[in-house]
């Protein structure tokens, strides 16, 4: 292979160009990398919900053209000047012109066309080489293999970090009641992550049945659908509140529903029930209680990427699963060439797809 | 003096008849304490604002006739049978009666002019006696006087007890930067607990210019009026990240005003900070706020009683007071007799009143 570092690579990626369209195959110029960055041969990506999100056009922040993808992983291929340390996994460094969709430097290293792409969440991993912050690369064992691991770039680690990091103090406690609503990637790597810990009961809710034996895989112990279980007038709320004798002591949204968030934090046990938001909201929409639903005890917290410090944690999730002490495989249900990113969205939201590895090296 | 054990006693009480009118000293007869019940002779008590709020009619949980008050200290003069202690201080076996004005069996212990008059918040200490369930009675040092020592049965415990029990996991840490809004009693014993815990900046925030001084002798560092220290487009969120540099680590609503507790979630710096709500919203009033603000890793807590257990924790508080660690005396701005009652309220709602103590065995 000829030596590319400090020239441009011309490769294929997927490129959003305008809003609630589908993707197009196109051939982008990815420039070098520039200090403190990183460029990278992308091998596998997922498709995850905050892509589909975006691309709907409902992303305050989304702007086009943009090369998205979040969830990828792959091997360095050349890189610039340095190496920097994050203190939070909420880097304030980087969150101004990732935002913005360019690089630190306030420029794009994507073009197309002639036209200047935009990055995405800092990663862009819809493109077979993309450039990268050093800061926001973990580098991890080559022995893991990439078409799985790249899931640990969002939703798996997400949801069981907010049950193993992100609850209570650094974890649930054994024999925790708990209620998870939506049983997507996220919602299933909480009861992977309640289980890990010792929860007693793991109640998921969702409105898709299918999702049932989905959660009883994953180590659930109760299931409810609110659109067929619930008795006249009761609700969601106030059934948890009974299977729980008093309330739950830890809740999850895995639904960017703000409606089901309340229903979450007022599912919590007086005094020191605590609820965790996981789920991105649509732009504008607020969440909303009383107040007497925390003078009573009640907290309500969230978490982005788990609570997981990606650079000095991550490493021991993909540990964690070359041990056989954490599912990844079992959320793979389709896999699809790069040309077939576009069905993996279509997928995503029938209902029946937990993930969609798209391997980038097949065209 | 007689024997009145088992006997009905007929002594002066401030009886609410209906809401937003005065108080009315009148005679009324108090029943002998049944099983699990305690009858107190009340020396002194306090005025709360949670008072003013029951009276004036807003509180969707008031009924009228009432005895109001709920900060007081007294002598036990006879009880009933048997004696139970509670988990948490939210205890669930009270609440359904005290929400309704009645004892635990269903039934007021108060009678005015043949008519039953209601309980409030389980203690109605604005009585020279009172029934209340011995679950709700604190027995502390006959050494503390109980002119001073009342004010622990609410405002001062309450604020105290948010800053060195409520927040982080069992009180704020050491140099942690705090923000307070509103320094009335509960504000002022927040800055009491956030000294005692060693934190960095404590900035006080109330449109009452007056309180600037107040909030400085008790501890305060900074001091902001929003209705007149706030740069020209600047709101008082952005003026707390600023002085803190990206975030309060802890804030305090002691308002009760649910757009203050948005902008004190909202000074929270991202990653960790907390916010924690002590002040009592009106009725059908709700907060909230964008849910990205918590997924970026702010904390929405709250407290009753500063999350203070009375019965085993109360004892301590009085120790330290009549150690000199705890300040009570200095909150003590008014006295009034019983019959001075109604101006208690009046000069409380004044704003240069921090607390008036009202002696209930002078008329």
């Amino acid at each position: 292979m000829p030596d590319t570092t400090g020239k441009t690579i011309t490769c294929k990626a997927a490129v959003a160009w305008e809003a609630g369209k589908d993707l197009t195959i196109e051939d982008v110029e990815v420039g070098p990398p520039r200090a403190h960055e990183v460029r990278i041969e992308i091998y596998y990506t997922g498709v995850c919900h905050t892509d589909a999100y975006t691309l709907s056009g409902k992303d305050p922040e989304g702007a086009f053209p943009i090369v998205l993808g979040h969830e990828g992983a792959g091997i360095v291929e050349s890189i610039g000047e340095g190496v920097e340390s994050v203190k939070t996994n909420l880097c304030g460094k980087i969150r101004t012109t990732q935002g913005k969709g360019v690089m630190p430097d306030g420029t794009s290293r994507f073009k197309c066309k002639g036209k200047d792409l935009l990055h995405f969440m800092g990663t862009s991993t819809f493109s077979q080489f993309t450039v990268v912050a050093d800061i926001s690369v973990v580098p991890i064992t080559d022995k893991a293999p990439m078409d799985r691991t790249c899931l640990l770039g969002c939703g798996i680690t997400t949801g069981y970090g907010a049950a193993v990091i992100t609850a209570g103090h650094g974890g649930l406690e054994k024999g925790s009641n708990v209620a998870i609503f939506g049983a997507g990637c996220v919602g299933l790597s909480v009861i992977q992550g309640a289980v890990k810990n010792g929860a007693g009961k793991i109640i998921v809710v969702d409105v898709n049945e299918a999702k049932k034996s989905w959660a009883e895989k994953f180590g659930a112990t109760d299931f409810v659908n609110p659109a067929k279980d619930l008795k006249e007038g009761e609700n969601i709320t106030q059934r948890l509140v009974e299977m729980t004798d008093g309330g739950c002591d830890y809740t999850f949204d895995c639904t960017g529903n703000v409606h089901v968030m309340r229903s979450a934090l007022e599912a919590c046990h007086k005094g020191w029930g605590e609820s965790i938001i996981i789920g991105v909201a649509a732009a504008g929409q607020e969440i909303s209680t009383r107040p007497f639903q925390l003078v009573t005890g009640r907290r309500w917290k969230g978490c982005a990427f788990g609570g997981v410090k990606g650079r000095t944690q991550l490493p021991d999730l993909v540990q964690d699963y070359m041990d056989g002490k954490l599912k990844v495989d079992e959320f793979i249900t389709h896999r699809q060439p790069l040309s077939g990113i576009n069905q993996a969205f279509q997928d995503m939201k029938a209902g029946d797809c937990i993930r969609c590895v798209v391997d980038m090296r097949k065209l």
